[in-house]
């Protein structure tokens, strides 16, 4: 159970970390502040201008599309991909420089995994070439989605097409210009067995009936221009050929999509973990109060080692489950997954939280980053299922083991 | 030790309850609406419309000034004003239609208890009436204003006058066109001891030399109209009557200000945390998961009454302290204002953000008022000293009845 | 809601307080020293000694019986009583030396509301008197006694008698030599409403039929002489006019017996928390380490500050559990006696378990009382229904404000 | 960085698991029957023969002193060690059965490494044959040992010898009649550099001057006849060859000596966690209340994840932390040890309350071993090195990466 990082991606990992720091990070700031100007959903020309300079950078080093399973990329194991997903948590920018950003990652997953022919030419290649930008429709307002069986958007088979007709919110990255496609899942039957009365469809951005209701604001901001969009679809249509695998087959597709995006948002958690506990030591070293500095009042080395020993252990919960992933048993690296889901979010709030507290009031203005990290991550607890469900999945499989009573709670 | 409400106090509660769910609350979205419109930092004439209208209102039902030392309000005790200040603190506005919001609420009591004659005519009086704003210039930004003796702006005698310069920020309130005084800490010496180093100062809020450098923002949010200001004083020149009490009085001034202060803001964020419980509640019994209402889902009773364990016993020390304050020995109410100061916001923001699970991803966004609630709250472990220094106080305190080593730390 | 001293009961506590300290504490190593000396079942005569000195005293000062329904005593309400009862927690022998010990103000209050005129000659008069010592045999091994209804010792009527077979377990008190008596829950029906299928009996201790199977022990101790006993229940025949109230009136008397008795060992708990506070205290200050006071290293100023506040919330939560009892409204109070029985042992606990750490290994040793005091104490979290059944009483209670989904969990 | 377990090891573990499991574990309450039968400080026939005869199987399968360094045994580097102790710690005699059990596993170490000829003849082979035990005497009563710089017991060089004075506590084992020797840590210099003050000594347990004061009690308990002794050494005189490696070099060698033995002992914890957490769903699925398993209820289903995502970390960082030490950089590796030595048994001791729960009142009780692994397991957070003292060096590792203030706090 190899869990360091192997000989190849030693230098993988360097050159990624050295462009982080060098090239990226620094422009985070900047590209955020384009927010501000003008129209908050078109980029700037300026945001354009940093993100495709620094995507041909990227390209031109071989530092692209590391979750490849198609094209001639490194081919990386999930353990050596979680190293690069923790060093991408500490940019703003720095997942969608290397083409790693989300959804798109998962939704090039879905097109190379079940995609046809077609699909792959007209999303998956201009994906994989960070030309266009997709969304991932899942979650509905209507109805407790942390179940996802309750997922009530109509499917409608009519001749060649299938009509459809609902509402979506908490569409990731949809507020994007060029977001170009839907992957949605919708219910394709009422009478089939639970888990297979739904499916999952490809949508092209544009289609008529699609209207964008609103922009979700996570802690009140709108994430501008990548967004959190809330749709509705009225009588949108597309080909039948559109649907994936084949009615019925939703969840099977999503479980395969949600596994590794689970491990790449973790890490990412833990990357910002650790720089919140960067800047809490060294704000600690440097304030005084007291006549000594932050850290030697109270119980801030108390502190500083919980955040610490936190981080470690949710660090090797993650790469125990990516190692479980690369294992290829499904249904054995489940629980695994669900684990961390659970542990990297809350450590990482917990450690940002602290390091807010140690910076005094500056810790919640716009002084640091630490504020707006902080409502980020509080969105983990929720995404890709609410920590309770994962909770619960957890606790099945474990009294999968005992005789009787594991059924439901 | 009685902490229950007086006869007195039941019908100007229900009043208030009443003013509250009928007339303030129900105008709160459409207040904070209006910022987005035009100059963020002008009153909008919706805005003042609706204020002032409430205002008249409260004015007319007697529900006004009720922490009053100089007028003929209701003189309520700070148990009986506590439990007001709890129903306040449901609804954004309704602080300040009864004439009743931070800072104002200290300033006045600065004022009447230590103000010349002068000063009350100009500054009070209007306050009193609600005709103006004011702020309170404590915190700065290059020193840990967590140990109040390292406030640093300079306040030098030359002749007739005080002499300003420096830095101050996070004045809340500031950012109010209506703001029309600052009640300023300053150094006024670096040869006294070191708790009578300092002064307060009064400064009009046009005075020249004052510079708003910026607003400073919440986790993003900059609260506009009303602002928290980082301010540059320049050679800002006042009147030498204008310094409060006595050069070195500063701190004692600052003592006799924040105690009622602390259990304001501690009460309204009880009250909070009761709106974060009823919402909670009422999520968990109309929302389905897995074909049960959430309630019965895992943890969700042990949830919700752990939320109810926790407010009762803030509330029940709320009132401890307040009703200490009441018997007039400052000395012995200071460390029971510490512990409800580090009580009651770690409380409210705890149950804000199991309410905000149980919302699913509609907790975190604009659909229900918990994210904006929480970050306001978090705020209060900085704000008038943070936790750390609180416990610090508390742990002071009890290790007074022993032999040694109570001294530091 | 005066939930402080009464004038009346301050010179009570004032006795109480300095007998504990003078005369009661001191020998409470002793008492227990001579535990080990011969038959650990039978007290020895210094024990004897010890105790009847101690109760000839208190009834000498008129300190008796607090807890009076029906005597002379001076008939203290709740909340004046919770005073002394946290007093009486900080010493082994004190609440026996009183006859204010568990379980048997909880059964002469049994007696005294429910007995017949024979009962009260008979054991209520003695019990009173502080002769005889009596249990009370609810919880049962083979079934989860949390829910009570599913207790299920048979009590059947043959003739004149009822006939009682089953077993009872942690019959606490009932190996003492002196129990002279037994109230027993017993199921006299299975066919009746749930909560009419149980009924509560009068057995003299010396009945023909009655097994001690053995004693449980609590983390390795097995409380001698007192002891927590498991009997078995053979044909054990009692007449008819033993039977308390009534067939399938059980729950009833259980539910008056409970609420009292719960404030009782609560207030207990919070003497037993200031006591490891201040055990606490006294060592961080005169203890040694890295050159300074343990008070000043690391976290424990802030230990010491969260146990302040934790106890001091505890115990406002129990005066106020206690006031809503004697408002006379059992429903209204129920809530809040499940709040305090998960509270007040978990902060007693927390707090006992930190004053342990801070001694080093002295604190897990015989060298202190701590140890010890933590075994007792972590026993309540599961005498007189487990902390999850109480949570679940206070989220019921919550819920019953809104629409639906608050039936069972 | 491989945790999982080579080949090498998986047959040697899967005879471990077995002989445990089948021989050993069934032996444990037969075994501690025995203790209160006659001298508790005395093997009885029947103990000497149950452990004679498990030491004879495991030898004779070749199970036996994994921990060698000098030996024939099977040479495991800490990682594969690290995975048999985790088994051990599932049984209370495993341990001992296979030769490694504390503190004789240590102790071998430092005869082995630091010895003379003469040492490894006299206390090494018998140690490593299991024909003698050995205790460790470091802590002492009247000093916080947690600072080991305050160790006081004089060690005076009288010619050929060296004279002790003084007194310790807490001698592991030193009960057990088989404790032939004892290693000391003394003070042989008031003057040296503060970490060259003291010196690590061979002492015959039967020396002149050696008194057993007393028995230790950990909650109570002797935990005879192993026991935790306090001595006081007055005039004990031992040949100047005795003394370790040289004046000084006390803490030189306690550091080497320590490593291995905390990771086995959190090792060991962690087996008793997974003990608990298996009772726990055992209970949960087969006890019914309110018409449901207890599973089913609360939020059990909750803790049992919670308790499986605790646990999972800390083994992780448990082999973290020997795969560091395996890589051979002890200043690399101590941050660490102190990790896992605060967290393992805070998540043992965490799991095994929640089963203790789940059990009702059974929990506590002599039916089942949670009360009495529980009261062990608490003693680890203070057994080498209080959890502030591990914390301590934990933030210091860290903040060593920052510009200043790292030093002491």
């Amino acid at each position: 159970m190899d869990l360091g990082q192997t000989e190849r991606l030693k230098p993988v990992l360097a050159s990624v970390k050295a462009m982080i720091k060098d090239e990226i990070a620094p422009m985070d700031e900047a590209f955020l502040a384009e927010v501000e100007k003008g129209d908050r959903w078109v980029l700037t020309a300026r945001q354009s201008e940093i993100l495709e300079n620094l995507k041909s950078h990227a390209q031109a080093k071989g530092l692209w599309n590391f979750w490849d399973t198609l094209g001639d990329g490194p081919k990386l194991s999930t353990v050596e991909y979680a190293y690069l997903a923790e060093e991408m948590g500490k940019s703003h920018l720095a997942a969608e420089v290397f083409n790693c950003n989300a959804p798109d990652t998962g939704n090039m997953e879905v097109f190379a995994r079940f995609g046809t022919a077609a699909m792959k030419t007209r999303w998956l290649k201009p994906l994989m070439a960070g030309q266009i930008r997709s969304a991932y429709l899942m979650t509905e307002p209507d109805i407790a989605s942390s179940d996802a069986t309750n997922i009530a958007m109509r499917c409608e088979r009519q001749g060649d097409e299938y009509v459809l007709n609902g509402e979506k919110w908490w569409a990731t990255g949809a507020g994007d210009p060029r977001c170009a496609v839907h992957i949605v899942m919708v219910r394709s039957s009422n009478d089939a067995p639970k888990h297979q009365q739904h499916s999952m469809i490809v949508v092209p951005a544009d289609s008529p009936g699609i209207t964008k209701l609103r922009a979700m604001e996570v802690y009140g901001h709108d994430d501008a221009p990548h967004g959190h969009i809330h749709f509705r679809y009225d009588n949108v249509r597309v080909p039948a050929e559109n649907l994936l695998l084949g009615e019925g087959r939703g969840f099977e597709i999503a479980q395969n999509r949600l596994g590794p995006g689970r491990i790449h948002h973790c890490m990412r958690a833990i990357g910002q973990a650790e720089k919140a506990l960067s800047l809490m030591c060294a704000r600690s070293v440097s304030r005084h109060a007291f006549g000594k500095p932050l850290a030697q009042l109270g119980e801030n080395f108390d502190l500083i080692a919980k955040a610490r020993m936190d981080i470690e252990q949710a660090r090797l919960l993650c790469l125990k489950a990516a190692w479980m992933m690369d294992q290829g048993d499904k249904r054995a690296s489940a629980p695994w997954i669900s684990q961390i889901k659970v542990v990297a979010p809350q450590v990482a709030l917990a450690v940002t939280d602290m390091a807010i507290q140690m910076h005094g009031a500056a810790g919640v203005s716009q002084d640091t980053p630490l504020a707006r990290q902080w409502t980020h991550l509080r969105t983990l607890r929720l995404a890709d299922g609410p920590d309770a469900v994962h909770r619960r999945q957890v606790a099945r499989a474990e009294l999968a083991h005992y005789a009787s009573g594991q059924n439901s709670s």
